[in-house]
């Protein structure tokens, strides 16, 4: 988010037409939940779509890329390396640590799809689990940004949006947004 | 969880094959995020299968149902109804009240799939907006229970489970569990 290091989203593994939501969620939650980036495999086009169209809707900055070379992205990363997984250390025992070093430079957070390869155990600084349980890439990465920046992304402001949700107790509104002044 | 209100999760709308992915993962982070019980459509057979699988290996308890009245169960509810949707409320902002309305009688939580009819944004005691940003109704729905438990779910211990999982810094170690003496 603005005014601090980076957070970018890689996800490894893509199975098209199988994982296309999953990868399009992953990416949308990265979005929405305040992630710079996020970083798809070189198949994964139409969920990259998806996900720009809905930047482009409800504005950015978020940028979302292709990538064929996401183990190099991980092995040369200039920052902070964090896997997701069941097999990791707590979340509530690193969070700490991790938003400390975020606080120092770019983060780079790896989520899983198919079987992840030992080398990206490796190559992370943590190894890190939102509980010890088998549950859902997406739900996992959700709770870790939120922890990570504190609950801050909640109340981020979007640029460059066409239309806005006015939150409201019953029913819907959304709002065209019109042009700065 | 042990010795609080319970926190059902139902899911509304499934279409089988398309969303079965989805389905489960709501489940599974319904169950690794502390609540009792998911209510699922009754043609998801395939997401209860693979989420009791889930739990007769990883513990429990956790339920596990299918219901083809889930308007009649969201009308009919002894307790609160939070229905996480994207026009809502923000949840930082109802998050303390849902809370103390928790600590005193069962929270059901409704999760959409497809488009949800008006009556249940009716039927909410709240609309909740985990972010006003289209992105996962499984990163909605964990970031909500990790809020609403206070990261209390984490520590969640489990029982009748045939194995677990140990948090190691790097690499995988699963363990059985024996029974108990």
């Amino acid at each position: 988010m603005h005014d601090e290091p980076s957070v970018t989203v890689v996800r490894l593994g893509h199975r098209p037409g199988r994982d296309e939501r999953m990868t399009t969620h992953v990416g949308l939650t990265a979005r929405a939940l305040g992630a710079d980036r996020v970083v798809l495999p070189d198949n994964a086009g139409q969920s990259q779509e998806t996900i720009r169209d809905i930047t482009d809707r409800f504005g950015g900055p978020f940028e979302v890329e292709l990538s064929g070379s996401q183990k190099a992205l991980i092995r040369n990363w200039e920052g902070t390396v964090v896997h997701l997984t069941m097999y990791g250390e707590r979340v509530q025992d690193v969070e700490t640590e991790i938003r400390d070093a975020h606080a120092d430079e770019p983060l780079l957070v790896v989520v899983g799809a198919e079987k992840v390869s030992f080398d990206v155990y490796e190559a992370a600084d943590w190894n890190v689990g939102v509980t010890n349980q088998p549950h859902s890439e997406v739900a996992g990465l959700a709770v870790f940004l939120d922890r990570l920046f504190d609950g801050r992304e909640l109340d981020r402001e979007w640029e460059d949006a066409q239309q806005r949700v006015i939150p409201k107790e019953t029913g819907k509104q959304v709002e065209p947004v019109g042009e700065k002044e």
